[in-house]
């Protein structure tokens, strides 16, 4: 007889098992299903952000930025290393037990929680009576019914046309991951987050890294001042980085990996690498989930379709995370996996898009939240724009690490913050008073006039908002 | 004839710069006096924080800090230095950079800015007809009219009774940043802020530091649970602290310090170090002000005597920072700085002393803001705390820094966030959204239900306050 639940996840990613646990704190009976497995087969809950995503990419940022130091700026220390040698294999190992360790926290916090877990792969079997028949295909073969059920299915990296990923020589964020050795020549194909974080790990590893960005604009996403900035300082490091191209046919031999291009000039140019990462964004995991059987809608995309509440077209399915509409960010699907679970628990859970912030963990880190100024000037918004670079702030002198800046935007009449972006050290900790700021709808003036403690980078935030009144203290 | 101001600031520490500059902005005509000099008699404007303070501890703790990291940490990333050695030299010499950076930064804010300086110490003489006479003394005399003074003279380091700083045996902060070579025995009197940040620089740098603390608490002004922990990892990195301890007469040879003291348990021990820090507070320097020959007057404890907006006994005469009461933090002193000059202007300056924050920048770093939990009790108010380790943290997992937690406590009916306490990676940067939150007034829920970037420290704060409502997600 099938197994019977108030709610049935499927996928365990930040989402799934954040939506998962969110609920049975509220009362109702959950199962989780997920296939990831460990390499030796044992679950591996966390989806692509705690194995292939955010936390590895986040171990090995750490780790190469040591390496990065002890090269290049220990000696202005007075901090003399003879022979900084890397054992690759012991900073994958590192990695690898980071993400054990959260992996192995998902499993203790379901435990907790009395959140049931099956190792496999969910699908949509039909309607039953009071919900709807779940399968799960794995190494034990369930059936469950579920009176709701949330999809958390993720996204995969998206293949060029006609090139797999081999994880040896076409490398997805996964491959990219656990190269067993630092390639000597490394290409990237997409300059987004994942292509800049893991090209700049392996640079900083000794590779020689080349970015191939088929976008006119380096960075589109970003601010268009942040943008450039970042253009300049990773170039600086020794990326080198490509925009405007076009990718011709990729080919592959046992030796290398050949990629003619044409470059934003026209011209017709090769680049030949010993592996090459293909980070030109993700694609929702939406097969595979018996979408088909139930008349599970998906929108022209491919993307479940949702509305602002994550409702699919069916009743009580809920989908939230990558496989729907919005950015593809692990704490994006975590705030609709929470307010999921409290509406089927009757309360009033709530997403507020405006306010998610979006970061880069590349050194400087880049993050923001809000508009930035080509999309101000879109709207044809009336705002001011402070900003602040942190060459003027002391705690950044003291780390030595003065690039970048913070820049507030905030409408011409009101002073409400619209944005806020920054391009620095810490700047993944630093957003963080940016979006408090915008949830409580405030003004520059009032992060201008909040005391923010000496010496500490966020110091260049507050002058940022000074900077939109034209009353920088500092600079 | 006496040159005339709108304003004229005594001392140029982060209250006195900041205050000048802002008046400056608002229109009126300014003047700062500062006798602190370089090696070599150029003005060294930034008192003791640009000086002998936060500037050059934060330098020289983010170099020791990298050297810990290479003889003790960079082997689990797979990271292999031969032979780490220190040239002292060279980080001290960085650590001067720094300062002087934060100095000629400072004069040329004053350019830019239009105050005119003046290299002296600055004093009263007597009442003007609209105003004050003030004498510049140093390589130029100079007499000064001034409608409003502001002063700025800062606070010294305390002796212990009988025992002078020599900056060679006996240390105040300012010999303790420029010991000439890495003592092997090192002695701190006073386990505050700058005992324990200083006594932690040179423990990495391989001294090996005794703390010795009157108080029977350990960071006493800090939230016990946090100070706790702080005693426990401060302990495990190599400082001996001993509290409770009553110190006899210290001994000085030409080759070393003999500190005689009864230990906790009322034993007689004897702690004989190569060099002693003296760190056990600091005095408001209100001396040679002039301020007896305008009447100006202080406190019992030696202050000059302030209401809440900074207003002394006489009229257009203000003060802040260090020399009034309240936390000697620069911060502080910045924010009255800039309310005294709103104020002069005719504006409503306010700076709200519930919010300002505090940090300690040891490693874990320490910071807090609003009431801890000893005061919460004392005052018999109702409260709810939650807390939330770094352990659960994948960020601090990803950095391999693990230590220490987030507590945010909040009003038991209202909600209304009390105070936030944090030891470990960064609470100097995460603080900042503690304060904001405590601005606006907000609840733990609203924390809990702003959207947080993963992977970040700044989670942490979210879980935690999270805790309050006892619904973490992640523990």
């Amino acid at each position: 007889m099938a197994k019977q639940f108030d709610v049935v996840v499927i996928g365990a990613g930040p989402g799934g098992y954040i939506a998962a646990i969110r609920a049975a704190q509220l009362g109702l009976s959950v199962a989780c299903i997920d296939a990831w497995a460990t390499a030796d087969g044992k679950p591996a809950p966390g989806g692509t952000c705690t194995n292939v995503g955010c936390i590895p990419s986040k171990a090995l940022l750490q780790s190469s930025e040591h390496f990065e130091q002890a090269n290049h700026h220990f000696a202005e220390h007075g901090i003399e290393v003879k022979s900084v040698g890397l054992k690759l294999d012991t900073l994958l190992g590192r990695k690898n037990t980071v993400v054990k360790q959260n992996n192995e926290g998902i499993l203790y916090l379901f435990k907790k929680n009395k959140v049931t877990f099956f190792h496999g792969i969910g699908s949509f079997v039909g309607k039953a009576d009071d919900g709807w028949s779940i399968k799960v295909a794995g190494k034990a073969e369930e059936a469950l019914l579920a009176r709701h059920v949330i999809v958390a299915t993720g996204s995969s990296p998206r293949q060029l046309p006609g090139l797999s990923f081999d994880e040896d020589k076409i490398l997805s964020n996964d491959g990219a991951l656990r190269i067993p050795a630092v390639p000597k020549k490394l290409g990237v194909i997409g300059a987004g987050v994942i292509g800049l974080e893991l090209g700049s790990v392996w640079r900083r590893l000794g590779a020689e890294v080349t970015v191939l960005e088929a976008m006119p604009d380096f960075l589109a996403v970003a601010d268009q001042q942040v943008a450039k900035e970042a253009q300049k300082v990773l170039t600086k490091q020794g990326l080198a980085i490509h925009t405007g191209v076009k990718i011709g046919e990729v080919k592959t031999t046992a030796k290398s990996v050949t990629v003619p291009y044409t470059d934003a000039a026209g011209a017709e140019q090769k680049l030949v690498v010993d592996r090459l990462i293909v980070s030109i964004g993700r694609v929702p995991n939406a097969d595979g989930l018996g979408a088909d059987a139930v008349g599970l809608k998906r929108d022209e995309r491919g993307f479940i379709a949702v509305d602002d509440d994550c409702k699919t077209n069916l009743p009580n399915v809920w989908a939230v995370g990558d496989v729907v509409r919005g950015p593809m960010l692990a704490h994006k699907a975590e705030e609709e996996g929470v307010a999921v679970a409290e509406r089927i628990a009757g309360q009033h859970g709530h997403v507020n898009f405006a306010t998610i912030p979006s970061v880069i963990y590349t050194s400087p880190e880049i993050a923001w939240v809000g508009k930035n100024e080509q999309q101000l000037k879109a709207e044809g918004r009336a705002y001011k724009a402070g900003s602040f670079p942190f060459m003027a702030n002391g705690r950044a002198r003291a780390l030595g690490d003065t690039t970048g800046f913070v820049k507030v935007l905030a409408d011409a009449k009101s002073d409400e913050v619209l944005g806020v972006h920054i391009i620095g050290p810490m700047a993944s900790e630093l957003i963080s008073e940016a979006v408090t700021i915008m949830e409580f709808r405030g003004a520059a003036e009032d992060i201008a006039r909040i005391c923010h403690a000496h010496p500490t980078l966020s110091e260049a935030m507050k002058e940022a908002a000074l900077a939109v009144d034209k009353r920088t203290l500092n600079l």
